[in-house]
């Protein structure tokens, strides 16, 4: 069954009209902060895509739509999307306007667990978890197949339990998330706090001596050199990712975890090591299977896939 | 409709024939560790309530069954139930044998849960999470009116995530679990740290000098008197749940909280210092409600008429 889904990033709106979480056709529009022409730019680019393909909207299941904020999503609102200071927008009203077919809205990390879970590297499983390693973590549950957004679509905010009570500050007002151990910028800033105690660090030639240039990927890049300040920065970060599973699996024991957003691209190393630290604390859960662990393979379609998967029963 | 519930304990089995969550009939039988003779003694016990009421299994919607440890629940199976040293116990088979009828197994805390959503204190609620802060920390999850197990019965383990990576030993195994944190033993542990620190504390007084006699209740009772270390105790002991609780609302968004266990007995004055905390730290759920809190109010009965609630869709 074919259905559009689209990708709302904060510079721009990806579009596609996919096939069984295959792309078949797309399209993208430069976002704007002006709501009603971006909606008439994105319902523009979907019935340039039916035209083009010699369908109407009663040849799709529906329009799925994922973005970063928070949305409700029964009213098909999207309540806040901070970068386009979107707020109490109801883009499925909206586009129904032009275009009268299903249309779901989502939140990101829910679209991208989704499409992992139908389409990508968790299909095999009817459960999987996905944490989304990025600016801050985002979570998906998929249950049944089905996705599980909690209440008032308001749940599944995994990135934001406690890991340490009284922590590193979170983004959510909270102090000690998953968020501000776990994330890539979490991981960047652990990077810096080691580089500063350690000034022989090969991760200080890496950036030319600035420390501005640090990202993601400088710590297990040294590590992989043999740096010791490196691994240490890497040892942590596994042991902070490797709790946060655990909580996940105490939670839904659920088949697999997927793990995406930029740390993910460390691939098998991260995975290998995140696998041993579950398995060596494994005490609690005597009895009960370790999930696999996997690295989310839908990349930058995942947005589009996922959210096409929305109005797909 | 008629069903029967099997509360499982450490000192007792107790058997009650319940229709619409109140309890018509009951037995209970002294535990023994001979899992034979207890599950005939427990069939024996249901058929003689059967047989009181005139009736046979035939009008009875099935057995359900409740006991701390962990279950397989698509298999009827007790894995471990640690009281009593049974071990991959095939219960709801070994029942059916003498009692043809329907048979689900599940864990004390889960069917605690379901007994206050369909039952209890939150059946005016399509989705509530319970927590029973007793010897341990016991979590269930109820979604659409459904108890949500995790996959393989294994998940919905709440009181087991992180609160203080590496922080308490946590009987699961691993370091800083909510249970280590907010069980009843973890509030006792605290009265007795505190205590030691402040041996002008009037919670001395009331204990006659021996730290052996406190309980969970101490703290509470002396902060009400005015005194000071015990209010501390009481506020680290807030501040604890309240976290527990907020990662819970990330998680599910439910409509209401269920505080069950020992600690529960304190009423609206936790009620009202954790709501007052979890609004005050609201900042994360802008836009989302703060579910209700509530304390369970089936008591000692919660274990017999959640059980008889897992078998009635």
């Amino acid at each position: 069954m074919k259905a559009i889904g689209i990708d709302i990033g904060g510079m721009s709106i990806k579009i596609g009209l996919c096939e069984d979480g295959k792309i078949i056709s797309r399209r993208k529009v430069i976002t704007t902060k002006d709501y009603g022409e971006a909606i008439d730019k994105t319902c523009d680019a979907i019935l340039s895509i039916l035209n083009e393909l010699g369908i109407t909207e009663n040849d799709i299941a529906g329009i799925g739509i994922g973005c970063p904020g928070t949305v409700t999503g029964s009213q098909g609102k999207i309540d806040f999307l901070p970068n386009l200071g979107w707020k109490d927008v109801y883009i499925a009203d909206s586009i129904k306007k032009r275009i009268d077919t299903k249309i779901v809205v989502s939140n990101d990390a829910n679209v991208a667990a989704l499409g992992e879970n139908i389409y990508g590297v968790a299909k095999k499983y009817d459960s999987s978890v996905m944490l989304t390693l990025g600016t801050g973590v985002g979570g998906g549950i998929i249950i049944d197949r089905k996705l599980y957004e909690g209440g008032e679509s308001k749940g599944a905010e995994l990135g934001h339990l406690t890991l340490i009570l009284g922590g590193e500050q979170c983004g959510c007002g909270r102090k000690g998330c998953i968020e501000a151990y776990a994330s890539a910028t979490a991981l960047m800033r652990q990077t810096r706090e080691e580089m500063l105690l350690n000034k022989d660090s090969l991760m200080w030639k890496i950036v030319d001596g600035d420390i501005e240039k640090v990202d993601g990927k400088l710590a297990f890049d040294c590590e992989k050199a043999g740096d010791k300040s490196a691994k240490k920065v890497v040892d942590n970060y596994v042991t902070y990712l490797s709790e946060a599973i655990m909580n996940m699996c105490n939670i839904f024991r659920p088949q697999a975890i997927v793990l995406g957003g930029g740390v993910s691209a460390q691939g098998d190393n991260l995975v290998k090591r995140v696998k041993a630290y579950c398995e060596k604390f494994n005490y609690g859960y005597r009895g009960a299977p370790v999930p696999e662990i996997l690295c989310a393979t839908l990349g930058n379609d995942a947005g589009i896939i996922g959210a096409s998967a929305l109005v797909i029963e």
